[in-house]
Protein backbone atom coordinates (compact mmCIF):
# COMPACT_ATOMS: atom_id res chain seq x y z
CA UNK A 1 0.00 0.00 0.00
CA UNK A 2 1.79 2.96 -1.34
CA UNK A 3 -0.45 5.55 -1.59
CA UNK A 4 -4.26 6.26 -0.98
CA UNK A 5 -6.40 8.98 -2.18
CA UNK A 6 -8.88 10.91 -0.03
CA UNK A 7 -11.63 12.63 -1.86
CA UNK A 8 -13.37 15.70 0.02
CA UNK A 9 -9.74 15.41 2.02
CA UNK A 10 -10.37 19.18 3.13
CA UNK A 11 -13.15 18.45 5.22
CA UNK A 12 -12.65 17.29 8.71
CA UNK A 13 -13.25 13.50 8.05
CA UNK A 14 -10.58 13.76 5.34
CA UNK A 15 -8.46 15.64 7.34
CA UNK A 16 -8.95 13.56 10.08
CA UNK A 17 -8.15 10.43 8.27
CA UNK A 18 -5.31 12.01 6.41
CA UNK A 19 -3.37 12.72 9.65
CA UNK A 20 -3.80 9.41 10.89
CA UNK A 21 -2.67 7.66 7.61
CA UNK A 22 0.09 9.84 7.48
CA UNK A 23 1.29 9.12 10.76
CA UNK A 24 1.27 5.10 9.68
CA UNK A 25 3.74 6.31 7.06
CA UNK A 26 1.54 5.99 4.18
CA UNK A 27 1.23 8.54 1.07
CA UNK A 28 -1.82 10.64 0.87
CA UNK A 29 -3.45 12.48 -1.63
CA UNK A 30 -6.17 15.01 -0.91
CA UNK A 31 -8.66 15.68 -3.68
CA UNK A 32 -10.94 18.78 -3.78
CA UNK A 33 -12.90 20.81 -6.45
CA UNK A 34 -9.93 23.17 -5.81
CA UNK A 35 -6.42 21.93 -6.39
CA UNK A 36 -5.13 24.82 -4.68
CA UNK A 37 -7.18 24.50 -1.70
CA UNK A 38 -6.30 20.99 -1.52
CA UNK A 39 -2.32 22.13 -1.56
CA UNK A 40 -3.06 24.54 1.03
CA UNK A 41 -4.42 21.98 3.44
CA UNK A 42 -1.90 19.46 2.56
CA UNK A 43 0.73 22.01 3.96
CA UNK A 44 -1.53 23.01 6.93
CA UNK A 45 -1.91 18.91 7.93
CA UNK A 46 2.71 18.57 7.00
CA UNK A 47 3.21 21.33 8.97
CA UNK A 48 0.56 20.50 12.08
CA UNK A 49 1.88 16.29 11.93
CA UNK A 50 5.42 18.41 12.09
CA UNK A 51 4.83 20.37 15.02
CA UNK A 52 2.64 17.90 16.95
CA UNK A 53 3.96 14.02 16.15
CA UNK A 54 7.34 15.18 14.90
CA UNK A 55 6.25 12.90 11.78
CA UNK A 56 7.48 13.63 8.06
CA UNK A 57 4.53 13.32 6.20
CA UNK A 58 3.92 12.49 2.89
CA UNK A 59 0.63 14.45 2.13
CA UNK A 60 0.07 16.24 -1.41
CA UNK A 61 -3.14 18.38 -2.51
CA UNK A 62 -4.86 18.12 -6.18
CA UNK A 63 -8.03 17.89 -8.15
CA UNK A 64 -10.61 15.58 -7.36
CA UNK A 65 -9.89 13.81 -11.06
CA UNK A 66 -6.19 14.58 -10.53
CA UNK A 67 -5.89 12.95 -6.92
CA UNK A 68 -8.05 9.63 -8.41
CA UNK A 69 -5.67 8.86 -11.03
CA UNK A 70 -2.75 9.38 -8.92
CA UNK A 71 -4.49 6.28 -6.76
CA UNK A 72 -2.69 3.06 -6.54
CA UNK A 73 -6.16 1.24 -5.62
CA UNK A 74 -8.00 3.12 -2.54
CA UNK A 75 -10.03 5.86 -3.01
CA UNK A 76 -11.41 7.01 0.26
CA UNK A 77 -14.69 9.07 -0.06
CA UNK A 78 -15.55 11.42 2.05
CA UNK A 79 -17.79 14.69 0.87
CA UNK A 80 -21.17 15.10 2.24
CA UNK A 81 -23.87 13.28 1.39
CA UNK A 82 -25.26 15.60 -0.49
CA UNK A 83 -22.88 15.25 -2.95
CA UNK A 84 -22.17 11.99 -3.22
CA UNK A 85 -23.73 10.46 -6.32
CA UNK A 86 -22.81 13.84 -8.81
CA UNK A 87 -18.75 13.36 -6.98
CA UNK A 88 -18.64 9.14 -7.88
CA UNK A 89 -20.66 10.07 -11.36
CA UNK A 90 -17.94 12.26 -12.15
CA UNK A 91 -14.98 10.20 -11.26
CA UNK A 92 -16.68 6.74 -12.07
CA UNK A 93 -14.61 6.31 -15.46
CA UNK A 94 -11.58 7.26 -13.19
CA UNK A 95 -11.76 4.57 -10.56
CA UNK A 96 -12.13 1.72 -12.98
CA UNK A 97 -9.49 -0.55 -11.61
CA UNK A 98 -9.12 0.48 -8.56
CA UNK A 99 -11.45 0.32 -5.24
CA UNK A 100 -13.63 2.94 -3.85
CA UNK A 101 -13.66 3.26 0.08
CA UNK A 102 -17.15 4.64 0.90
CA UNK A 103 -17.23 6.60 4.26
CA UNK A 104 -20.46 8.53 3.55
CA UNK A 105 -23.27 8.64 5.74
CA UNK A 106 -26.35 9.61 4.54
CA UNK A 107 -27.68 11.76 7.51
CA UNK A 108 -30.95 13.34 7.11
CA UNK A 109 -31.21 16.43 5.79
CA UNK A 110 -31.30 19.29 9.07
CA UNK A 111 -31.41 16.21 11.20
CA UNK A 112 -27.95 14.45 12.17
CA UNK A 113 -30.04 12.42 14.63
CA UNK A 114 -31.50 10.62 11.29
CA UNK A 115 -30.55 8.96 8.65
CA UNK A 116 -32.34 9.00 5.78
CA UNK A 117 -31.22 6.36 3.05
CA UNK A 118 -30.89 5.78 -0.54
CA UNK A 119 -33.40 3.66 -2.07
CA UNK A 120 -31.03 0.73 -2.61
CA UNK A 121 -30.67 0.16 0.74
CA UNK A 122 -27.76 2.52 1.90
CA UNK A 123 -25.13 4.42 0.49
CA UNK A 124 -22.16 1.64 0.03
CA UNK A 125 -25.01 -0.12 -2.05
CA UNK A 126 -26.06 2.87 -3.81
CA UNK A 127 -22.23 3.91 -4.94
CA UNK A 128 -21.71 0.13 -6.01
CA UNK A 129 -25.24 -0.01 -8.13
CA UNK A 130 -23.65 3.76 -9.43
CA UNK A 131 -19.85 1.93 -10.02
CA UNK A 132 -20.92 -1.34 -11.22
CA UNK A 133 -20.14 -5.03 -9.96
CA UNK A 134 -16.28 -4.36 -11.96
CA UNK A 135 -15.42 -1.30 -9.54
CA UNK A 136 -15.52 -2.89 -5.59
CA UNK A 137 -16.87 -0.43 -3.58
CA UNK A 138 -16.11 -1.18 0.26
CA UNK A 139 -18.25 0.68 3.34
CA UNK A 140 -15.99 1.51 6.01
CA UNK A 141 -15.43 4.36 8.27
CA UNK A 142 -18.58 5.26 9.15
CA UNK A 143 -18.85 5.49 13.02
CA UNK A 144 -15.49 7.16 13.73
CA UNK A 145 -16.01 10.51 14.76
CA UNK A 146 -13.51 13.42 13.32
CA UNK A 147 -12.83 15.10 16.30
CA UNK A 148 -11.20 11.64 17.76
CA UNK A 149 -9.51 11.35 13.64
CA UNK A 150 -7.91 15.17 14.21
CA UNK A 151 -7.09 14.30 18.52
CA UNK A 152 -3.62 13.49 17.19
CA UNK A 153 -2.41 12.61 21.04
CA UNK A 154 -5.02 9.94 21.28
CA UNK A 155 -5.40 6.20 20.24
CA UNK A 156 -8.13 6.15 18.05
CA UNK A 157 -11.20 4.65 20.41
CA UNK A 158 -13.05 2.64 18.30
CA UNK A 159 -13.06 -0.52 16.24
CA UNK A 160 -14.19 -0.30 12.37
CA UNK A 161 -16.65 -2.06 10.87
CA UNK A 162 -16.16 -2.83 7.17
CA UNK A 163 -18.56 -4.27 4.83
CA UNK A 164 -18.74 -5.00 0.49
CA UNK A 165 -19.33 -7.58 -1.75
CA UNK A 166 -15.52 -8.13 -2.35
CA UNK A 167 -13.62 -9.87 -0.46
CA UNK A 168 -10.20 -8.98 -1.40
CA UNK A 169 -11.13 -5.36 -1.57
CA UNK A 170 -12.05 -5.40 1.95
CA UNK A 171 -9.15 -7.14 3.04
CA UNK A 172 -7.18 -4.32 1.50
CA UNK A 173 -9.37 -1.68 3.03
CA UNK A 174 -9.21 -3.49 6.64
CA UNK A 175 -5.27 -3.48 6.06
CA UNK A 176 -5.00 -0.14 5.80
CA UNK A 177 -6.99 0.42 8.77
CA UNK A 178 -5.30 -1.66 10.98
CA UNK A 179 -2.21 0.51 9.91
CA UNK A 180 -3.58 3.26 11.86
CA UNK A 181 -3.34 1.18 15.30
CA UNK A 182 -7.29 0.52 15.41
CA UNK A 183 -8.97 -2.93 14.22
CA UNK A 184 -11.17 -3.47 11.44
CA UNK A 185 -13.82 -6.35 11.16
CA UNK A 186 -15.23 -7.91 7.89
CA UNK A 187 -19.15 -6.90 8.97
CA UNK A 188 -19.99 -8.70 5.67
CA UNK A 189 -21.82 -8.10 2.28
CA UNK A 190 -22.64 -4.32 1.25
CA UNK A 191 -26.12 -5.05 2.88
CA UNK A 192 -24.53 -4.58 6.49
CA UNK A 193 -24.34 -0.82 5.38
CA UNK A 194 -27.52 -0.29 6.32
CA UNK A 195 -26.91 -1.16 9.85
CA UNK A 196 -23.25 0.25 10.10
CA UNK A 197 -24.19 3.64 8.57
CA UNK A 198 -27.37 3.99 10.64
CA UNK A 199 -25.39 3.83 13.97
CA UNK A 200 -23.55 7.05 13.28
CA UNK A 201 -26.42 9.07 14.15
CA UNK A 202 -27.50 6.75 16.99
CA UNK A 203 -23.52 7.76 18.04
CA UNK A 204 -24.41 11.67 17.06
CA UNK A 205 -27.51 11.43 19.50
CA UNK A 206 -25.61 10.07 22.52
CA UNK A 207 -22.63 12.98 21.88
CA UNK A 208 -25.53 15.33 21.34
CA UNK A 209 -27.47 14.24 24.76
CA UNK A 210 -25.99 14.51 27.83
CA UNK A 211 -26.17 11.12 28.75
CA UNK A 212 -23.12 9.72 28.07
CA UNK A 213 -19.81 11.12 30.41
CA UNK A 214 -18.30 11.96 26.61
CA UNK A 215 -18.55 13.28 23.25
CA UNK A 216 -17.48 11.30 20.36
CA UNK A 217 -18.56 8.18 20.73
CA UNK A 218 -17.67 5.38 19.02
CA UNK A 219 -18.25 1.33 19.15
CA UNK A 220 -15.80 -1.60 20.45
CA UNK A 221 -16.95 -5.10 19.31
CA UNK A 222 -16.86 -6.52 22.92
CA UNK A 223 -15.57 -10.32 24.08
CA UNK A 224 -17.16 -11.67 27.33
CA UNK A 225 -15.74 -10.46 29.98
CA UNK A 226 -12.36 -12.51 31.34
CA UNK A 227 -11.53 -13.64 27.57
CA UNK B 1 -40.68 -2.96 39.05
CA UNK B 2 -41.93 -6.00 40.85
CA UNK B 3 -42.25 -8.46 37.87
CA UNK B 4 -41.46 -9.10 34.36
CA UNK B 5 -43.19 -11.19 31.98
CA UNK B 6 -41.09 -13.14 29.29
CA UNK B 7 -42.90 -14.30 26.22
CA UNK B 8 -41.19 -16.75 25.05
CA UNK B 9 -39.36 -17.34 27.91
CA UNK B 10 -37.89 -20.80 27.78
CA UNK B 11 -36.02 -20.41 24.30
CA UNK B 12 -32.10 -19.65 25.46
CA UNK B 13 -32.63 -16.25 25.49
CA UNK B 14 -35.40 -15.77 27.35
CA UNK B 15 -34.10 -18.14 29.85
CA UNK B 16 -30.54 -16.58 29.98
CA UNK B 17 -33.07 -12.95 30.88
CA UNK B 18 -35.09 -14.71 33.63
CA UNK B 19 -32.44 -15.67 35.00
CA UNK B 20 -30.63 -12.18 34.91
CA UNK B 21 -33.76 -10.94 36.21
CA UNK B 22 -33.89 -13.17 38.76
CA UNK B 23 -30.65 -12.42 40.55
CA UNK B 24 -31.15 -9.26 40.28
CA UNK B 25 -34.21 -9.97 43.02
CA UNK B 26 -37.13 -9.28 39.93
CA UNK B 27 -40.50 -11.40 40.29
CA UNK B 28 -39.74 -13.80 36.68
CA UNK B 29 -43.22 -14.66 34.56
CA UNK B 30 -42.43 -16.91 31.94
CA UNK B 31 -44.93 -16.71 29.11
CA UNK B 32 -45.12 -20.09 27.00
CA UNK B 33 -47.55 -21.98 24.62
CA UNK B 34 -47.61 -24.77 27.27
CA UNK B 35 -48.36 -23.35 30.86
CA UNK B 36 -46.78 -27.05 32.06
CA UNK B 37 -43.44 -26.43 29.97
CA UNK B 38 -43.06 -22.87 31.32
CA UNK B 39 -43.79 -23.98 34.96
CA UNK B 40 -41.27 -27.16 34.23
CA UNK B 41 -38.36 -24.29 33.05
CA UNK B 42 -39.25 -21.91 35.97
CA UNK B 43 -38.34 -24.68 38.19
CA UNK B 44 -35.30 -25.72 36.37
CA UNK B 45 -34.34 -22.06 36.19
CA UNK B 46 -34.92 -21.69 40.01
CA UNK B 47 -33.12 -24.91 41.12
CA UNK B 48 -30.20 -23.52 38.98
CA UNK B 49 -30.05 -20.44 40.10
CA UNK B 50 -29.52 -21.98 43.74
CA UNK B 51 -27.06 -24.33 42.82
CA UNK B 52 -24.89 -21.93 40.73
CA UNK B 53 -25.81 -18.76 42.39
CA UNK B 54 -27.00 -19.18 45.28
CA UNK B 55 -29.97 -16.78 44.61
CA UNK B 56 -33.39 -17.62 45.88
CA UNK B 57 -34.77 -16.66 42.70
CA UNK B 58 -38.65 -16.04 42.36
CA UNK B 59 -39.48 -17.59 38.76
CA UNK B 60 -42.76 -18.74 37.70
CA UNK B 61 -44.42 -20.80 34.85
CA UNK B 62 -47.78 -19.66 32.89
CA UNK B 63 -49.31 -19.49 29.60
CA UNK B 64 -48.56 -16.39 27.47
CA UNK B 65 -51.57 -14.95 27.73
CA UNK B 66 -51.83 -15.45 32.23
CA UNK B 67 -48.27 -14.29 32.29
CA UNK B 68 -49.24 -11.27 29.68
CA UNK B 69 -52.15 -10.71 32.51
CA UNK B 70 -49.80 -10.90 35.45
CA UNK B 71 -47.24 -8.60 33.85
CA UNK B 72 -47.26 -5.42 36.39
CA UNK B 73 -46.01 -3.30 33.32
CA UNK B 74 -43.35 -4.42 31.21
CA UNK B 75 -43.71 -7.71 29.33
CA UNK B 76 -40.57 -8.82 27.21
CA UNK B 77 -41.17 -10.87 23.75
CA UNK B 78 -38.83 -13.04 23.07
CA UNK B 79 -40.22 -15.68 20.28
CA UNK B 80 -38.58 -16.62 16.95
CA UNK B 81 -39.72 -14.10 14.38
CA UNK B 82 -41.28 -16.47 12.86
CA UNK B 83 -43.88 -16.24 15.40
CA UNK B 84 -43.67 -12.69 16.21
CA UNK B 85 -46.80 -10.99 14.78
CA UNK B 86 -49.30 -13.81 15.48
CA UNK B 87 -48.44 -13.96 19.16
CA UNK B 88 -48.11 -10.68 19.20
CA UNK B 89 -52.05 -10.43 17.35
CA UNK B 90 -53.32 -12.94 19.67
CA UNK B 91 -51.87 -11.20 22.99
CA UNK B 92 -52.89 -7.74 21.99
CA UNK B 93 -56.24 -7.28 24.42
CA UNK B 94 -53.93 -8.18 27.06
CA UNK B 95 -50.91 -5.66 26.58
CA UNK B 96 -53.84 -2.48 26.93
CA UNK B 97 -51.76 -0.11 29.83
CA UNK B 98 -48.46 -2.09 29.21
CA UNK B 99 -45.13 -1.90 28.05
CA UNK B 100 -44.52 -4.10 25.17
CA UNK B 101 -40.32 -4.65 25.28
CA UNK B 102 -39.46 -6.37 21.72
CA UNK B 103 -36.23 -8.13 21.46
CA UNK B 104 -37.10 -9.83 18.01
CA UNK B 105 -34.46 -10.36 15.57
CA UNK B 106 -35.65 -10.99 12.17
CA UNK B 107 -33.19 -13.21 11.00
CA UNK B 108 -33.00 -14.52 7.22
CA UNK B 109 -34.53 -17.91 6.98
CA UNK B 110 -31.75 -20.30 6.75
CA UNK B 111 -29.19 -17.68 7.13
CA UNK B 112 -28.14 -15.98 10.73
CA UNK B 113 -26.15 -14.51 8.93
CA UNK B 114 -28.45 -11.82 7.33
CA UNK B 115 -31.56 -9.83 8.33
CA UNK B 116 -34.76 -9.94 6.39
CA UNK B 117 -36.52 -6.77 7.60
CA UNK B 118 -40.34 -6.49 7.74
CA UNK B 119 -41.69 -3.70 5.48
CA UNK B 120 -42.16 -1.56 8.24
CA UNK B 121 -38.48 -1.04 8.30
CA UNK B 122 -37.76 -3.28 11.62
CA UNK B 123 -40.00 -5.61 13.59
CA UNK B 124 -39.64 -2.89 16.50
CA UNK B 125 -41.45 -0.49 14.23
CA UNK B 126 -43.88 -3.38 12.76
CA UNK B 127 -44.92 -4.38 16.86
CA UNK B 128 -45.87 -0.96 17.58
CA UNK B 129 -47.68 -0.42 14.19
CA UNK B 130 -49.66 -3.96 14.55
CA UNK B 131 -50.57 -2.61 18.14
CA UNK B 132 -51.01 0.86 18.30
CA UNK B 133 -49.40 3.91 19.56
CA UNK B 134 -51.11 3.46 23.11
CA UNK B 135 -49.25 0.22 23.66
CA UNK B 136 -45.51 1.77 23.55
CA UNK B 137 -43.15 -1.00 22.25
CA UNK B 138 -38.97 -0.58 22.58
CA UNK B 139 -36.75 -2.75 21.27
CA UNK B 140 -34.03 -3.64 23.49
CA UNK B 141 -31.79 -6.27 24.23
CA UNK B 142 -30.96 -7.53 20.55
CA UNK B 143 -27.40 -7.98 20.65
CA UNK B 144 -26.63 -9.69 23.75
CA UNK B 145 -25.63 -13.36 22.86
CA UNK B 146 -27.89 -16.02 25.03
CA UNK B 147 -24.37 -17.82 26.09
CA UNK B 148 -23.65 -14.35 27.57
CA UNK B 149 -27.01 -14.07 29.51
CA UNK B 150 -26.42 -17.83 30.65
CA UNK B 151 -23.58 -18.00 31.69
CA UNK B 152 -23.97 -16.70 35.27
CA UNK B 153 -20.19 -16.80 35.99
CA UNK B 154 -19.44 -13.49 33.93
CA UNK B 155 -21.15 -10.29 33.74
CA UNK B 156 -22.99 -9.14 31.10
CA UNK B 157 -19.92 -8.34 28.21
CA UNK B 158 -21.50 -5.56 26.32
CA UNK B 159 -24.18 -2.34 26.31
CA UNK B 160 -27.47 -2.41 25.42
CA UNK B 161 -28.99 -0.10 22.94
CA UNK B 162 -32.66 0.65 23.73
CA UNK B 163 -35.10 2.57 20.93
CA UNK B 164 -38.97 3.33 20.84
CA UNK B 165 -41.11 6.47 20.46
CA UNK B 166 -42.31 6.70 23.95
CA UNK B 167 -39.69 8.41 26.49
CA UNK B 168 -40.91 7.27 29.84
CA UNK B 169 -41.41 3.99 28.11
CA UNK B 170 -37.85 3.77 27.27
CA UNK B 171 -36.73 4.92 30.75
CA UNK B 172 -38.49 2.09 32.66
CA UNK B 173 -36.83 -0.29 29.92
CA UNK B 174 -33.71 1.27 30.82
CA UNK B 175 -34.21 1.14 34.66
CA UNK B 176 -34.50 -2.81 34.12
CA UNK B 177 -31.39 -3.47 31.92
CA UNK B 178 -29.78 -1.21 34.24
CA UNK B 179 -30.23 -4.02 37.38
CA UNK B 180 -29.11 -6.50 35.63
CA UNK B 181 -25.59 -4.88 35.63
CA UNK B 182 -25.14 -3.71 32.42
CA UNK B 183 -25.37 -0.43 30.47
CA UNK B 184 -28.40 0.65 28.72
CA UNK B 185 -28.45 3.97 26.06
CA UNK B 186 -31.15 5.70 24.69
CA UNK B 187 -30.44 4.64 20.80
CA UNK B 188 -33.22 7.34 19.65
CA UNK B 189 -36.94 6.79 18.19
CA UNK B 190 -38.01 2.89 17.13
CA UNK B 191 -36.46 3.53 13.57
CA UNK B 192 -33.30 2.77 15.14
CA UNK B 193 -34.41 -0.38 15.24
CA UNK B 194 -33.54 -0.88 11.32
CA UNK B 195 -29.49 -0.88 12.56
CA UNK B 196 -29.62 -2.46 16.07
CA UNK B 197 -31.83 -5.26 15.04
CA UNK B 198 -29.50 -5.65 12.16
CA UNK B 199 -26.17 -5.52 14.31
CA UNK B 200 -27.17 -9.29 15.69
CA UNK B 201 -26.02 -11.50 12.57
CA UNK B 202 -23.16 -8.87 11.86
CA UNK B 203 -21.68 -10.09 15.39
CA UNK B 204 -23.05 -13.44 14.41
CA UNK B 205 -21.01 -13.28 11.18
CA UNK B 206 -18.37 -12.48 13.55
CA UNK B 207 -18.50 -15.19 16.02
CA UNK B 208 -19.27 -17.98 13.23
CA UNK B 209 -16.21 -16.43 11.14
CA UNK B 210 -12.67 -17.53 12.90
CA UNK B 211 -11.51 -13.87 12.50
CA UNK B 212 -12.61 -12.90 16.60
CA UNK B 213 -10.93 -14.42 19.28
CA UNK B 214 -14.26 -15.33 21.18
CA UNK B 215 -17.21 -16.69 20.31
CA UNK B 216 -20.20 -14.54 21.74
CA UNK B 217 -19.38 -10.63 20.40
CA UNK B 218 -21.49 -8.12 21.74
CA UNK B 219 -20.98 -4.44 21.00
CA UNK B 220 -19.84 -1.34 23.85
CA UNK B 221 -19.89 2.49 23.26
CA UNK B 222 -16.58 3.61 23.30
CA UNK B 223 -15.88 7.03 25.12
CA UNK B 224 -12.37 8.51 23.78
CA UNK B 225 -8.93 6.98 25.16
CA UNK B 226 -8.29 8.62 28.47
CA UNK B 227 -11.48 9.64 29.19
Amino acid sequence: MNNVAIIGGTGPQGKGLAQRLAMAGISVILGSRDAQKAQACADELIANLKEKNGTEADIMGLSMEDATKAAADLVILSVPYSGHDDTLTTLAPLLVGKTLVDIVVPLAPGNPKAVQMPEEGSVTEAAQALLGEAIPVVGALHNVSAVTLNDLSRPINCDILVCGNDLAAKKRVMALIDTMGTKAYNAGLAESARCIEALTPILIRLNISKEVPFSHAGVRICPPEGH
